[in-house]
Formats: C-alpha cells, structure tokens, sequence
C-alpha cells in the first residue's frame, strides 16, 4: 500500500500525523511544501485540498484525507495496531478531549497566517507574536498539566504506559512552541512526558529538524 | 440516565453538543454560566474542568468529559442510534475533516477569549474584530462550500441524506457568525443545509435563541 504525505517539517499537524504513520510502522511518500512560498495556494494544491492546508494524505487509491485528527482515526480504523485510543468509552473520551485541548486551543491561535494577519492588520511584531503565542500555550498547558497530574489514568504517557493520540498532539505543540523559545519546565508533567516520547524513534523520527525539508 | 450539561446558549461548541444530544433522544439538566461574568473561572468550575471553558458533559457516575468533538464521539459510542458518522472508515473520514475545518480553523479563532485579546492588546475596535472574525469564516467557509459542493457524497445534509458530525458543526458555526451579522447566502450548498437543519427540531431546539440563559 502507498501512501503520500502532502506536508511540512516544521508544520506541527503535520508533525502529529507523521509520529501517527510511524508508530503503525507505514511507509508513506513524503511530499514537501514551504508554506510562506504559498506552495499549498497553488492551482493544483487547491484542487487536490481546497483548505490549502497541510497535512493531506493521499491513499493508495488517491482518495485525499484532510485534517490530521481525522486522518489519524481513519488510520485507527484501518491500521488497529499499535491502538492510539484505549479500549474503553471513558479513557477514548480522556485522550481524544486531551488531544482536542492542543487542536482546537493552542495550535489554530498560532499558526503561520494567524501570525501573519497579526503583523499585517495590527501591526504585530516579533515581541508582541511571542506574547500572543505564548499567551495562548501557557492558558492551555496549565490547564492541560492539572488535568494529566491530578488524574491516576496519565502514566509513562498521556493515559497510561503506550504512547497514543494525545501524546501525538503533545509532542507536536512541544515542537512547535520552539518557535518563540517556550520550553516546558515549567509544567513538569508534560516535560516527563515529552521527554520520554522524544526517546521513541517513531516519535524522534517525526520530529521537524528530522525530515528532509528542514533548513 | 441523568446527563448535567454545563454550557452557555451562545457558545457554538455547547450548541454542537446540545443538538447531538437532542439527536440522540438523550435528556439533560441544562446549567447556565455567563462566560463574560467570568462563571466559568471561579474555584468551584476550574476543580472540574481545569480548561475553564463550556460545554462540560457530566456523566451519571459523575464524570467530566470536555470538549465537544471528544464528547459527541462518546455519545455516538455509547448511544450508537441515531448514527452521527457514516458506517464506512471513508466516509467518516469525509466527515471527521468536515467538522474539525470548523472547530479548527474557525471557532478557535473566533471565540470570546480571542476577541477580547485582540481588543486589550492590539486595541481592536468593533470593526477591527468583525474584519477578523469574517476573514476566518470566509477562509473556511470557501474552502467547505468547494469540498461539499464538489462532492457526491454531499445529499440533503454535509454527507448522505442524514444529519451528522459535520451538520452539528456546521449548524453551530452559522449561528455563530451572525455575531458579526454575517449570512450564508454567498455560499449556496451551506446556505441550503443550514436552511434544512433548521427545520429539525433537534437542532432547531438547541439554537442560542432557544435556549433558557438567552437573554
């Protein structure tokens, strides 16, 4: 089976998508495009993900799959093993509301053309991006480190002792916070949990300096 | 079953999850929080949901789920009929994409935390916020009107002849904009399906307007 991965090193989706291939131990096409070059509002991009986002993920019949997390529960489906949800109702709820807690309230507010709409409608610059990225991290991981330390279900990892969907997001937006220096001390839980993610090589492999369109 | 439902009648998120509730022919005990009175911020919520925002379901053992999205994945778990997602892994891939583009890339965005930032940081005026806001729901809602107009699995609703995740999204989101007054009639496959939508009494029932905080 071929897969294409329609990405960017540095994008943290796209991040999230590629530990997600990796831990199922998929091959997959890695197909780069640099975002402020607009390699994603192309004619052809756009006719292929009308979102002009990355990740997108051609199946081997060229159905195009968009959004990472929905990308990643079709490969749940598909590619059961190793399972990136745990077998209960209770803890699916846990890891997919813990992985919502990244996708929908840190990474939308910092992303490259929110950045930018900053620095041309307000006239935001470097110093006041950082403050509004890191504004946006700390509101989220100081909820997100009382929800994993106060909970007996987080363990090695996220929920329990195997790496799963809220650790994809987790050491995605770990990434991502490098951007504006943000490191994660300050939240001892998450820094456990990241480093030991970053020890995986399913993980380390995904991360952005290790893909083959990083500067 | 007695399922607490602590949520606000104008935040799109708790309308999303209030309609797949009434969906699911699921009772619950409606409890109110004014966001802007800060009611989602005091000890007593925080203790039981850190992140400090609405919707929160409450189980009948007295669990916490967060997030909507994680929240109605549960429901559609536990509560399989009616179904929310297609039977095939594709189409519910298709409709996974379709409501995280909205809770992604639009809500988060668009939110009142994010708005009254934009106006104490960057002294963003009514019109300023309104020039934001509309400028993510045009980005999405262009990119959703090409993927769902273009697509034959597209019926009465975002997919098939059913109302499901997306339409949940989708419905909310509509009722969201009108915030800044803006309409749907420059887009005229979203404009036919909230039209229909808001014909179901599910859906119709948990509107902003129908709801008993509506001011």
């Amino acid at each position: 089976m071929t897969l294409t991965l329609h990405n960017f090193f540095r994008s943290s989706t796209s991040t999230r998508l590629r530990a997600a291939l990796n831990l199922k131990g998929l091959d997959y096409d890695y197909v780069p495009y640099v975002l402020r070059r607009g390699d994603t509002r192309t004619p052809e991009y756009l006719a292929m993900n009308p979102a002009g986002l990355v990740p997108a993920l051609e199946g081997p019949d060229g159905t195009i799959m968009t959004q990472s997390l929905a990308i990643i529960e079709w490969l749940e489906e598909n590619h059961p093993e190793p399972a990136l949800l745990p077998t209960d109702s209770d803890g699916r709820v846990r890891v997919r509301a813990l992985a919502l807690m990244i996708a929908c309230e840190v990474h939308p507010l910092n992303n490259l053309r929110v950045l930018a709409y900053l620095a041309d409608c307000f006239g935001a610059d470097e110093a006041a991006q950082k403050e509004w990225f890191t504004h946006w991290v700390e509101t989220t991981f100081e909820a997100l480190e009382k929800m994993l330390s106060s909970d007996p279900r987080t363990g090695v990892f996220c929920h329990g002792d195997e790496p799963g969907l809220a650790d994809l997001c987790l050491y995605a937006q770990v990434w991502n916070n490098r951007r504006f220096d943000i490191r994660t001390s300050a939240w001892p839980t998450i820094d456990r949990i990241f480093k030991r993610l970053d020890q995986i090589p399913a993980f380390r492999d995904a991360a952005p300096p290790n893909q083959p369109d990083a500067a």
